[in-house]
C-alpha cells in the first residue's frame, strides 16, 4: 500500500510534537487515512540536540533542500516560522510540485499573495490550521464545513500569552509587567514579547480569518493592531465593577462590502461567551447567516495542541494524494478569480460605546467641562464612575459613552487632555457587546 | 462549467431552509465552490403547501423516485427522518450511485451498518454534519482535521429542547410539564416531545459521535437512555445550593478498549464549561490526545443552521465530484476494516459521585440508618443537606458520595427503600466533574 510521505523544515517544539504524534499515532493514522504517513526527512539546523524521540538514522539534515527537493515527499510541513528563510523554502517546495502545510502566520498574513499564486501556479494546495487558533479546527470549519454561509463577523481571542496575562492581571491584580515576567518563566511568553504582547501576532491571525471569510486579501499593515502593553490595572478593576472584563480581541466584520480590522484591547459584558475564555485558552467565534454564532475552543498554542493541527492538514492532503488529486480546496477558501480588494475602514469610522478615564485635579466644574467638550462632538455619557474625591487632588474620572464615532471620541480626548485641569493623558477602552 | 446537482427528499422545514439557502447564497457557493449549486428536483407528499420560496414548474413531485433515480443528480438529500421510507430510499439512492446527505440520526445510529455497507458496495459517501449538533461542524471536526488524534472523550448538551427546558426550569423555578407545555406552544418541543425529552435523540447522536470517535459499531440498544421527563425542580434547587447545574448530558469515553454510552440528567459544577450553555444551544466538548480539550458550540437545530450543514456536505461533495473522485473518506471515519466492536460498560461499572435525595420521616436515628446501609455498600458520603426539619412528618434528606460504583448504588437504595421511615423511592442524580 502507498504511504504519505512527508518532510520537515524545523525541529523545534512544534516539529518534535509532530514527530511525536505520528510515531505514538501510528496505527490509529493509517485506520483513519487508509495508509501511513511516513517520515522522510527533517531539517533543522541543530541536529544534535536530544528532543526526546528517536528517528532513523540519515532522517536529521542541516540542508532545507534535501527536504524540499526530496524526490519522495508528498508533503512538506513548515515549522520554522517568520518571514526568511521559511518564505524561499516554501517557495520552493511549491516549484517543486510538493504540497505545503505550515503554522506561520506571520508568512501567510504578509507573503500570502505570493504563496497564493504560486500554489495556484504548480496545482498544489497549502493548508495552515495550525496558524490560527493551535489545535482548533478553525480553517477547516469555513473553508469546509460553513462554506455555504455569508459571514457577517468573525472575532475572538487569538493569543494565549496576552489572555494568560489580562487572567492574571483581573483574578489576582497584579500588573502587566510582574505577570508578563512570571509568563516568561513559565514558558507561555517569549523572551522577546513583542510579537505577542503587542497584538501583532494575534492581526496576523485575523488578517488570516478574514481573507478566509470575506474573500478578500488583506493589506497588513492596515490592520489596527493595539496590543495589552499600555494597559493598566486601574482600568480592568473599573471594568469590573462595571460587569466588564478586558480582553485582546481580534474583530473582523464585513458591511456593505467593508471590512472592519482590528486588534485591541476590549471591554465585553463578564456574561458574553468570550468573557469566560481565560488563561491560555483561544476562542473564536463566527457569525454566518444561516448557521448563526458557533464558537469554537481550545488549546491556542503548544506542542501537542499545534501537532494534532498539522497532521489533520497532512491527512487531508494524503486524502487527496490517495485519490490522485493535486487541488481540491481553494487555498484561501475562494476560487482566485473571485478573491477581492474590499477596503478596511478607517479606525475613524468605527462606531461603538467607549470607555473613557481621566485623571484630574478635583475641583467643582471639572465635571461639566469634560461632558460640555464631549457633548460637542456628539458624545452622550451612558455612566459616570468617580470613585475618590479628594479635593485639590489628582483623581480619575471614569466615563462609559452611547455609541460614539472613533474620530469625535479622538477630537474630544485631544480638547480634553488640553485642559488646565487634566494631569496625564486620557485612556480610552473600545467596548463590544454586539458582535453577533 | 459543470454543475452540482442536488435533489431533495422532504420539503419541511430544513428542506425549505436548504432550499432558501441554495437561492440565497448561490453567489458565494459558486465563489468559493467553483461551479453552481443547481436544485434539480424535491420530493415531497405535500406539493401544494406555500414554503415562501419560489421554485421552477415541475420542480416538486411526490414521486421519491424521480430524485433517487434521476441520470442529473449527484447527490440525494435525505431530509424526511424517521427510519422508514427514509431508509429505503437512501438505500435506493446508493444503490444507484448517488452521494447521500442526510440530517437524520435516527436512520443512521439504527441502521448505520447497512447504509455504510451500501455506500462502501456502490462507491459513494454518505455525509450527516446536520445529524449532530445543528449547525456545528463536529462531524467533519472529528472525521477531518482532529482526525490525528486518539480520543478520550466526546460529550455535550445535544437537544435544544431538553435543554431550553431545563434552563427555564432552572432560571425561573417551573416545573417540567409546565415549561415543555411552553415549549411546545413557541415550536421549541414537537407535539409528541418523547424522542427529545426521553433522550432518545440525544442517544441516536451520542452513539453516531462514539462510532467516529472511537472506531466501533454501536448497537444501539445498549446506549443508556434516561430522560428529563422525570426530574424535580427541588433536584434542580438542591443542585444549584451545591454549585451545581443539571443538564442532560450525553457521555462518550473510551478507556481499555471498553466504551462507555450514556445519556442521562446529569450533575455539573456551574464553572464547567458545559454548565454555561443555556437555552437552545448546543454544544459539544470532545478530548483527544494532542489536542486536549475543544468545545464547539452553536445552534443545534433549527432551519437555517441545519441547512447551513447540509450545504457544507453537499459542496465537500461538490469538490470531490469536480475532481472526479468517488469516495475520499470513509462514512464513519475509520476504513470499514478498522471498525471494531468495542464492549459497551454495563451502568453497575460506572463510577463517580452520586446525588442521592431520599423522603424520610423525620425522626432521630433516620440518617444514621442511610448512612449505615450506605457504608456497607462501600459508598462515603461527601456532604449532606437536610433543610426543613419537621419532627415527625415526610423530610428531604440530600446526600453527595464520594466516588462509587453504581451497582454499589443501586443495591443499597434497593435496601434503603425498604425501610419503614423512606416516604417514596428515593432519587439519584449522577455528578460528573472531571470529564476530560
Amino acid at each position: 500500500m502507498q504511504s504519505i510521505n512527508i518532510g520537515l523544515l524545523g525541529f523545534g517544539t512544534i516539529g518534535t510534537g509532530v514527530v511525536r504524534l505520528i510515531q505514538k499515532n501510528a496505527k490509529i493514522i493509517e485506520q483513519r487515512l487508509g495508509c501511513k504517513v511516513n517520515l522522510v526527512k527533517i531539517a533543522d539546523l541543530d541536529i544534535v540536540r536530544d528532543r526526546g524521540v528517536s528517528l532513523a538514522d540519515g532522517m536529521l539534515t542541516t540542508d532545507a533542500n534535501e527536504v524540499v527537493s526530496h524526490p519522495d515527499i508528498h508533503v512538506v510541513v513548515e515549522l520554522i516560522g517568520g518571514y526568511e528563510p521559511a518564505r524561499s523554502f516554501v517557495l520552493k517546495a511549491i516549484q517543486n510540485g510538493k504540497h505545503v502545510v505550515t503554522a506561520n502566520k506571520a508568512l501567510l498574513a504578509v507573503h500570502g499573495q505570493e504563496i497564493l499564486q504560486a500554489a495556484e501556479k504548480h496545482r498544489v494546495e497549502v493548508l495552515f490550521e495550525a496558524a490560527v487558533g493551535g489545535g482548533i479546527p478553525i480553517i477547516s470549519a469555513i473553508k469546509e464545513n460553513l462554506c455555504g454561509n455569508n459571514f457577517h463577523s468573525v472575532f475572538g481571542i487569538f493569543n494565549g500569552t496576552c489572555n494568560y496575562i489580562l487572567t492574571r492581571m483581573t483574578e489576582d491584580g497584579e500588573d502587566f509587567s510582574s505577570v508578563l515576567k512570571e509568563a516568561q518563566a513559565k514558558g507561555y511568553a517569549e523572551a522577546d514579547p513583542t510579537f505577542d504582547v503587542e497584538g501583532i501576532d494575534t492581526a496576523h491571525k485575523l488578517a488570516l480569518l478574514i481573507s478566509l471569510c470575506f474573500g478578500t486579501r488583506v493589506d497588513f499593515s492596515k490592520v489596527y493592531t493595539e496590543g495589552i502593553s499600555q494597559l493598566s490595572l486601574v482600568d480592568i478593576e473599573f471594568a469590573k465593577q462595571m460587569g466588564y472584563k478586558i480582553k485582546l480581541l481580534a474583530i473582523g466584520k464585513e458591511e456593505g462590502g467593508q471590512i472592519e480590522a482590528r486588534v485591541h484591547p476590549t471591554m465585553i459584558p463578564d456574561d458574553y461567551p468570550l468573557a469566560q475564555v481565560d488563561g491560555v485558552l483561544n476562542a473564536v467565534r463566527l457569525v454566518g447567516d444561516f448557521v448563526g454564532p458557533v464558537t469554537l475552543q481550545g488549546a491556542g498554542a503548544g506542542m501537542d495542541a499545534t501537532a494534532s493541527a498539522v497532521m489533520g492538514d497532512v491527512m487531508s492532503l494524503g486524502r487527496n494524494i490517495l485519490q490522485g488529486v493535486k487541488t481540491r480546496s481553494p487555498v484561501m477558501g475562494y476560487c482566485p478569480a473571485s478573491i477581492q480588494d474590499l477596503p478596511i475602514k478607517s479606525m475613524d469610522d468605527i462606531v461603538g460605546p467607549y470607555y473613557l478615564r481621566f485623571a484630574v485635579m478635583d475641583r467643582p466644574g471639572v465635571l461639566a467641562q469634560i461632558a460640555g467638550i464631549l457633548g460637542a462632538h456628539d458624545i452622550s455619557i451612558a455612566s459616570m464612575i468617580q470613585p475618590d474625591r479628594q479635593e485639590g487632588l489628582s483623581v480619575p474620572v471614569v466615563l462609559v459613552t452611547h455609541d460614539a464615532r472613533e474620530v469625535n471620541i479622538k477630537n474630544a480626548l485631544k480638547e480634553i487632555d488640553a485642559l488646565e485641569v487634566i494631569r496625564e493623558k486620557s485612556h480610552l477602552i473600545r467596548i463590544e457587546g454586539r458582535l453577533d
